[in-house]
Parts: structure tokens; C-alpha cells; sequence
């Protein structure tokens, strides 16, 4: 794994094993065939056989793969054996819907601040957590050894808060501006933008109209 | 248009040069080279060329793109020139958020009706809608003449759920739960799996580490 280059595609599709091989563990399942994964997962046998092999693969030929190793080893991939602290930057209704998924705690995401500039907001709890002023995100990034940040503001304010996120520390940041980020290539930016799915949806809406 | 088939990466590109055709026209900006439009999005000016030809080209050597022409042309291309009456299932914290999103209006995403299986929640409104029981839905979709419907509930009721809303009219769906839901092939669905897109920022932020 230190040498390879290891495609965007490759890695694109490793949640999705990950979350296939979650559910065949929590129902007990032990082993499985490419071919029974390959049906599941509407990907071809072959495909998965070549995206398992960038690991190493951890298949063996008539065996199939051992759930339970092979969800551990995907995990470890995707660095889901580690614990990250995160803070939420928008405590706005897209914030507190982040701030309440309980799976992303459960994978190892700890939500351990939540911080708005709406003064209204301040003091009022989420899941046991206090809504802060955002002069506060400094001292608490650099207390409580926060790597993640969840950026669910507005994008008139989004570059700017997210420039400031990185000189207080943080080197990744989960961005649900409908804008682009401008940090430094080191800093991971993982965005989402919900209009441009919609517009997908729309587009292959429009177009399935044509086809018929 | 009508015989080619357009690549999904292109397709997965529109929606960005919408957003940024559609700053620059909010900005007033009439025209914009390849080269210019190249620099803001950073993807290669061939790259915009070869994109934008699959459409039959708007752009003139040496003049640039007609911005606000450009942005009609892909906005039609979008599916974003015609209305949808949307139904929001799930009126969860999630479902709030997306609830309240008033840009999705903006571009022709219009929510009539949203449905929650939680009677604490009937009649409450959001944004002038009151939220309803389930069982109104199919009555709702067919009065309202719906075609898309945003399934902002938990993954345990998602794919059942899904049945019924195709069996209702329903012809797309914006699924945010997190599974892959059963559908007929000609119903259009755009998945949002936040937990995938969050493993995807850990594991850069892992293999980020690995680099250093």
C-alpha cells in the first residue's frame, strides 16, 4: 500500500463494501463468494476480485472472503480503526441533523463541540453538547486535539470561516457549503454538495423523459 | 443530443459549471474564456472545451462563452427549466434541514406535501406545509401531480417505503437513507450517503498521514 497509487474510483467504492460487509456481519453471515458480494452490490465478480486485489486481496480462490477480516481490514483502510474528534461549525436545522446521527459516533466520529454565531442559539444543548460562540473554536480545537471540522454554514461565510478553521489546526473539514474551499493542499476537503445531486437527479430525471 | 450517449463524468461536471456560470451571472459578468472559467473551477481548459462541445459547443474561438447563455443552455440541459412538485418523506432532523433549504425552490424544486409515520409531528408546519401521515400520501401524490419525493428516513423502513412511493406515481427518488433501495429501472434515484462520503474523508485523512 505505501507505493501504489490506489484509483479514486478504487476508494470511491470502498464505503460501499464496507457497509455491505457490515450488514452481512451484524446478520452473522461469515463467508462470502465475489460472485454472491458481486450480486448484492450490482458490481461485476471481476470488478470486485480487481478492487479487493489493490489490498493485497484478501480472498482465497474457492473460499471466498471471511466477512468479519475482511470488514476489518477495509475499515483499517479507511482509517475507521482510528477516533476522530470533530466539531460542528452552523448549528442551523442541516447542523443539528448532522449533530444527531448517532451512526457517525458509532464509526468513530466524536462530535465533541458545536459553535454558531446566532447568540440565540448559545447554551442550548445538542445531544449533551452546548452550542458556542464561534471565538471560541480556537482554544477548543487546540483542548480537545480536534482533527475534523463539519461545515454546515452558509457560503457567504464558508471560505472564510474555513481559512480560519486551518490556521486554528484542523486538517480535515466535512463541507456542506455550496461553495469551494480555498486551503492549502494538505488540508482534506471532502464536499458536499446537495444542489449538484439534485441537479443530477433532475438531469437523469429529464432524460429518462427522453428515452421513452 | 437526442443519439449520443454523454459520458457520467460530464454529467457529473454540469452541476459545477451551473454554480459558477451562475455566480458570474449573479456578478454581472457577460463572457468568459475557457481559459478564465479553467482557472475558477480548476479543471484544464480542454477539459471545459471537450465538456461543453458534448452539447454542441456555445463557445467562440477568440470571444469566449455568452455566460448567461451558457447558463440557460446547461440549466435546460439540467432538466432545471421545467418546475417539480416534490414530497418530502421524513421529517426528521434531516428532513427539517432539506425542508428548509430555500434554494432547491429557487431552482424549480417546489415541496407540497411532507409525510412522517410520528403522530407528535402531524400538523406541526414547516415552512407552511403541516406534516402528515403516511397513509395521505398516495392521495397527495396524485392530486398534486408529484413526481420526485426526498426519503429522509431511517434505512430499516427505506426500501419498503420506496415500493410504495413508485406504485404511487412516484418517478424519482433523492434517497437519503442510508441503503440501496429496490426500484423498477426507468425510476430515476440519486443516492446521498453521508456515512460513505464521511470514509472518504477519513481515509485521506489517513492516507494524508501516511504521506507526510
Amino acid at each position: 500500500m505505501e507505493d501504489k497509487e490506489i484509483s479514486h474510483a478504487v476508494i470511491s467504492r470502498l464505503p460501499r463494501y464496507f457497509r455491505y460487509l457490515s450488514e452481512l456481519k451484524d446478520r452473522g453471515v461469515e463467508r462470502i463468494s465475489s460472485r454472491e458480494l458481486s450480486e448484492r452490490m450490482k458490481v461485476t465478480a471481476s470488478q470486485i476480485r480487481q478492487d479487493l486485489n489493490n489490498f493485497g486481496g484478501f480472498g482465497q480462490q474457492g473460499y471466498g472472503y471471511n466477512v468479519k477480516y475482511l470488514y476489518e481490514e477495509i475499515g483499517k483502510i479507511l482509517g475507521l480503526n482510528q477516533k476522530h474528534n470533530l466539531i460542528l461549525v452552523g448549528a442551523g436545522n442541516l447542523g443539528q441533523a448532522l449533530a444527531n446521527y448517532v451512526n457517525f459516533e458509532k464509526r468513530g466520529f466524536i462530535i465533541k463541540g458545536i459553535f454558531d454565531k446566532n447568540v440565540d442559539l448559545h447554551g442550548k444543548m445538542i445531544r449533551n453538547i452546548s452550542i458556542m460562540p464561534m471565538n471560541q473554536i480556537e482554544t477548543y480545537v487546540k483542548e480537545y486535539n480536534i482533527d475534523i471540522a463539519i461545515l454546515a454554514i452558509p457560503k457567504a461565510e464558508a471560505v472564510q470561516v474555513a481559512e480560519k478553521l486551518v490556521i486554528f489546526g484542523i486538517r480535515a473539514i466535512w463541507n456542506f457549503a455550496h461553495i469551494d474551499l480555498n486551503v492549502p493542499q494538505d488540508v482534506v476537503v471532502e464536499n458536499v454538495h446537495l444542489s449538484e445531486s439534485l441537479m443530477r437527479l433532475s438531469y437523469n430525471l429529464a432524460n429518462r423523459d427522453l428515452l421513452k
